[in-house]
């Protein structure tokens, strides 16, 4: 069902022409959005769109645009992250350079809303609205984390809070886009809109568990990267916060273990210890109710399949 | 009377609050659109919606979103160019760094499209669609300008181009939006946004001519900067037009010459002597006299008095 969906979205993408000049500005903007991806934001777009009984053609534009702005944010956030890979081939700013990786991330942004335009007047003022909010709070969730390397006393809720704007409004957003295209009520939407903000939190939860617990093959990548570079995941937060009830001190002797493989060992072993693993699930499945009570209280005679086909998806990877 | 418009901006400005978190966010924003400047592409809004025959009350949010757009093209360019210094003062990456300045750059363009969606409703697609496209051609510009650094084969042509892009054609759209926002024709709009388009080109032409030729009293800065640093002005590439005319190889000499006053005098000196002043004059006439025409063709009951003096303020800090 999914891939359906995805296609459609990779086919606008190839009809979507950029210009050719100046080359410095646009090509790198043709080799990022080529690199793929699930386009998971755009196709929700889509699905909610069908699910508030329009055909997913009348949503196409705002769904890339979905697209584009995510793709501008990378691209950024690659820059500020100093990420030299991304989906196994080099970043915009490794390719090229900064300048250029700042500047062809500008012009995708003003891209986005250009291809935001495109729907229909009477959604045009809804969906900037929606769009100019959401923009401003991934702005201002990349920043949370940026400084939250720069501190020692991030609070779980602060945690939370971080990426459900780094991350998870833009789910809402790209749901919420859906039905306003389809013009369902308000209620509907902000219905809609807090499923996706939950599931988003659910999902980058799952991504924190799945970096230490899951199997290597199935992720994709390197089993404890994040505790290898110290990153302040919700499953450190949460082993932070029962060492201090606990008035034990080993959480920070872990970190400072050389042999980066060890360090990953012992990091988990003392996670299950004391409990970490099983705290961090109850978080993720609080976010994950929370999201499916919002879907199922949405009021609508169509279909929840596809959606909740998608959160299927999302969640079974592992499992 | 430009002072008075100015005082409104400044006054607006002063209203307009951001956000207190996250404070290396915002606190750049707030310092950089502190630093001043002389808000003349908001007046020039102002200004449009007056002879328009509406209040400029009522394009406070457009004009004021121009600011922002500049600011945030600023910020990112400080960056891309290593500039220090911005106003007197230091540049946000300089006091900051450059991931927060890429950062607050960005979040400030969503901010400029914000403040555009509070115009009325019946206004928005046209705001948005000429947003868009001057946002999308400053971009470009700022590429071709880093373009043209490593290249040897620049043309007037080119050049040309290129400040329309970067520079002018910003001042073309803030003039359109008081238009549209006044109701006008599209007739009038075109020669509204011609106006302000070669009134930019004429401004920056005349920029390039002060930098050798101003008194730096007047001008406020040092006398031949362009030419220390190689810069390719319009004056250079004329200079270099002639000299391919003349077979004259005079010009690479004069680029290497160590002492940089001696430098400055010397290339003053033979840029009189092949009549490189003169030539670049003339463009800049040629693009002040279309502009001038384009404001005359406007067809509108109302002044353009208010205008004219703005023009008049433009071309007269010199002499």
């Amino acid at each position: 069902m999914l891939n359906f969906y995805t296609q459609k979205i990779e086919d606008y993408l190839k009809s979507y022409s950029l210009p050719q000049e100046p080359s410095n500005l646009y090509e790198p903007l043709v080799y990022f959005l080529g690199l793929g991806g699930k386009r998971l934001r755009p196709v929700l777009t889509l699905l909610a769109t069908e699910l508030g009984g329009k055909s997913s053609e009348e949503s196409m534009h705002a769904a890339l645009s979905i697209e584009l702005f995510h793709n501008f944010s990378l691209i950024h956030d690659d820059i500020m992250d100093n990420a030299p890979i991304r989906r196994g081939l080099p970043t915009v700013h490794e390719k090229w350079n900064s300048n250029i990786a700042i500047l062809s991330g500008d012009v995708l942004l003003v891209k986005a809303y250009e291809l935001l335009s495109k729907q229909k007047n009477e959604h045009i003022p809804s969906l900037f609205q929606l769009f100019n909010k959401t923009a401003i709070e991934v702005c201002e969730g990349q920043q949370m984390d940026m400084d939250f390397e720069n501190r020692d006393d991030v609070t779980i809720e602060e945690y939370i809070s971080m990426i459900r704007l780094k991350t998870s409004v833009l789910l809402g957003c790209a749901l919420e886009f859906g039905f306003i295209i389809s013009d369902q009520s308000i209620d509907n939407r902000k219905k809609l809109y807090d499923f996706g903000v939950n599931l988003g939190i659910a999902f980058q939860i799952q991504d924190d568990i799945l970096d230490l617990y899951g199997d290597p093959e199935k992720v994709g990548k390197q089993v404890g990267g994040d505790v290898k570079a110290n990153k302040k995941t919700l499953l450190y937060l949460v082993a932070e916060k029962i060492c201090n009830k606990l008035n034990n001190s080993r959480l920070n002797s872990l970190k400072e273990i050389k042999d980066l493989d060890k360090k990953v060992q012992e990091t988990k072993f003392f996670y299950s210890e004391i409990g970490v693993l099983e705290e961090t699930q109850n978080y993720l499945n609080y976010y994950y109710d929370s999201s499916m009570k919002s879907l199922e209280a949405i009021e609508i005679s169509s279909s929840k399949d596809n959606l909740l086909q998608m959160v299927n998806y999302l969640f079974n990877r592992q499992n």
